[in-house]
């Protein structure tokens, strides 16, 4: 069976399109890393962003000091975001920036939004959604009086356009939640709930964390109002890199976020008495660009760019068909079953399995150079990543949680 | 006169005993900058940090990949911290975390305040405050309905302790100051003016943006309530890195922050469905902590530590006693006005000269491998960091100003 399925992991990986931009990246020829299954929390540096960020630091921050600010640096939350909209997004620029974390951006986007709406009382969330996005909503809930409406997700099949039907209405400010589950992997019916929402008078907020970068995403065209993300796993900035945010540009007047900082001013520079927030996108950006964090991103986002996310996406599915296969081939057996869907259409970029030994056996993977992600109480997380994840890692590592479980 | 001086900057150096400091740093062998002298809009980089940055993306990103957050990454903002605390704020331990941006950052402990004392309506500030510090303040101001009283700080003279004596009473929730104005380079009293804020029963905030590295700070000592600042000018952590802030510790468990995320909650990796703030500094925290921005700054912490505080603002006060004596001689003749104190007590590290022409010398500077800052109208200052300035390229650049006002 291992043999039949390596040569198989072998097959997929010689017919891969995208398998040359595996070598792009640094660590892929590490041998201590016998696969790397956590795209989905940190992607790997790509070879460029190495080389960019130690000529940064020597050529532009050493060398241009200061005047890299007017030369380029602060323009760059909106010039990464245009680029990132264009590559992946879906969106027109002059609707996204970068900076801040994806938490300090859901909080001022959802606050702009709920301030912008006092009339409505309600914010429709899933039980399922990331943490952050939860206690975000705790904390405006309670300063703001409003009242969080939970959608009951089942873990599995995620929020269906159904669950949000029966809990919007006039009532409902916004509806936020994520296009793709962090525990689950359910890729969500972004257009129709987001129709179904509007329908109802209601904003919605898109939480992309774990779908930039390897699903679908047509923000304009899905009429999406509000979306914020981060750009630390698929997208491969690095740990901590700064998040992004997106605004429908007919929205952008009507909203006001509540940082009121220097950088998102209407004139930052001529330090005036009085705070007014400036035209378009900008007025989103609070403090001072973190132009160290942004740089990484760039080269992933042209990547993106030059891949196309439609072999993204095929490769995506195509990677997590064969993770579902060599589960159903190699744990089934040894009581590991799968939290994610079935269906390709419904799945983001990461199938999580379930057994009640995960804990110890991802622990020990790691020691083995496996890699994959534990979330709480059971799940096991492959996270895969197309630009970097080959078939023939993905074998390698369920082939050693299946010795793991086997007692070997 | 020239020749003069320039033999006076060599016997400074020579006789300086930080001046080994200098070959640490990166670009100070780099002869198309003649002079650097903006160290307090952006310090340059050690080059420990330059090879710490390079090994990070190869070997702890790139290799350690994501176990990298389990093995040190998830510690770094209070680790930093703690370090930063003790070699530059007199803050023990537990006190000071790192992350987010000083807008950001002021906004959470403001917002935490302010929502603690509920029956105190009003907030001091002054007029000559950082904008972003203004700003974050009207915000918080319009959407707490607190009233903002403002000190009107004379530009040259700062805020007194007889202004704020007059400004605070029992409707005061908070004193808002920096400690360095970042015109005029005024140098506030910090322990008076917070001992007749405590006497009114206020709370006090201090910016250090302009002030942490180069001045001695002393917040435990001085009973500081609250304090913000950020890495990039004399902490030498690149363009916008991430900032930090100090929260007394027997104030901690009564303040929350608004911006609950999941780093700052009791259990993130639980991943529980209802926020509860952690205890002691981590509450502060909300989104992923910003790795790649941090690593530079740890490098020029361990050489402040190492060179200490005190050696460092002896220094300091130096080079701007220097930097004074250059203006009064060399450009006094061209109209030029000292707009910082020529009392070194009451002084930071930079020097504000005034002159209507000021905005086309400094770009003329530039040019010119000059750099000072400008500052509308009619402000350049001479930021002077004191382990990388050197009283040479000081003396080199105020004599440049001379010749652009001698028009040649």
């Amino acid at each position: 069976m291992t043999d039949t399925l390596a040569a198989r992991a072998a097959a997929l990986d010689g017919a891969d399109p995208l398998a040359g931009y595996r070598e792009l990246f640094v660590g892929t020829d590490d041998s201590e890393v016998v696969a790397y299954l956590d795209g989905n929390s940190l992607g790997r540096p790509t070879r460029a962003s190495a080389d960019r960020i130690t000529r940064f630091v020597t050529e532009q921050w050493g060398g241009r000091l200061i005047r890299g600010w007017d030369e380029e640096w602060m323009r760059l939350p909106l010039s990464i975001g245009d680029a990132l909209g264009r590559a992946a997004l879906g969106a027109d620029a002059g609707q996204v920036f970068v900076g801040d974390s994806t938490t300090v951006i859901l909080y001022k986007l959802l606050r702009a939004a709920v301030d912008a709406r006092p009339e409505r009382t309600e914010i429709v969330v899933d039980t399922d959604n990331f943490p952050t996005d939860r206690y975000v909503l705790q904390g405006i809930a309670a300063e703001t009086g409003r009242t969080l409406r939970w959608i009951d997700a089942d873990t599995a099949s995620g929020v269906t356009p159904e669950q949000v039907a029966a809990a919007v209405g006039p009532q409902t400010a916004i509806v936020v939640l994520s296009q793709v589950a962090y525990r689950s992997g359910f890729l969500a019916d972004v257009p129709e709930i987001t129709r179904i929402a509007h329908d109802a008078g209601a904003l919605v907020l898109w939480d992309l964390c774990h779908s930039v970068g390897v699903t679908d995403i047509q923000l304009d065209d899905w009429a999406v109002d509000l979306a914020a993300g981060c750009s630390y796993k698929y997208l491969n900035g690095g740990p901590g890199a700064p998040a992004f945010g997106y605004v429908r540009s007919e929205l952008q007047p009507t909203l006001t976020q509540p940082i009121w900082g220097w950088i998102g001013s209407s004139a930052p520079f001529e330090m005036g008495p009085q705070y007014a927030p400036a035209d378009g996108i900008r007025r989103f950006l609070s403090g001072t660009p973190a132009v160290v964090g942004m740089l990484a991103m760039q080269d992933m986002i042209a990547l993106v760019a030059e891949a196309g996310m439609e072999q993204i996406r095929a490769k995506s599915v195509a990677l997590t068909e064969f993770a579902i296969e060599l589960a159903d081939d190699l744990l089934a057996e040894h009581g590991v079953t799968i939290a994610s869907p079935r269906d390709a259409a419904r799945r983001g970029s990461h199938v999580t399995l379930r057994h009640p030994r995960f804990r110890e056996v991802t622990a020990a993977l790691w020691e083995r150079g496996v890699i994959p992600d534990f979330r709480s109480p059971d799940g096991l997380r492959l996270g895969l990543s197309p630009l970097t994840t080959s078939f023939a890692e993905l074998q390698a590592g369920v082939e050693a949680v299946r010795e793991l479980l086997a007692g070997r």
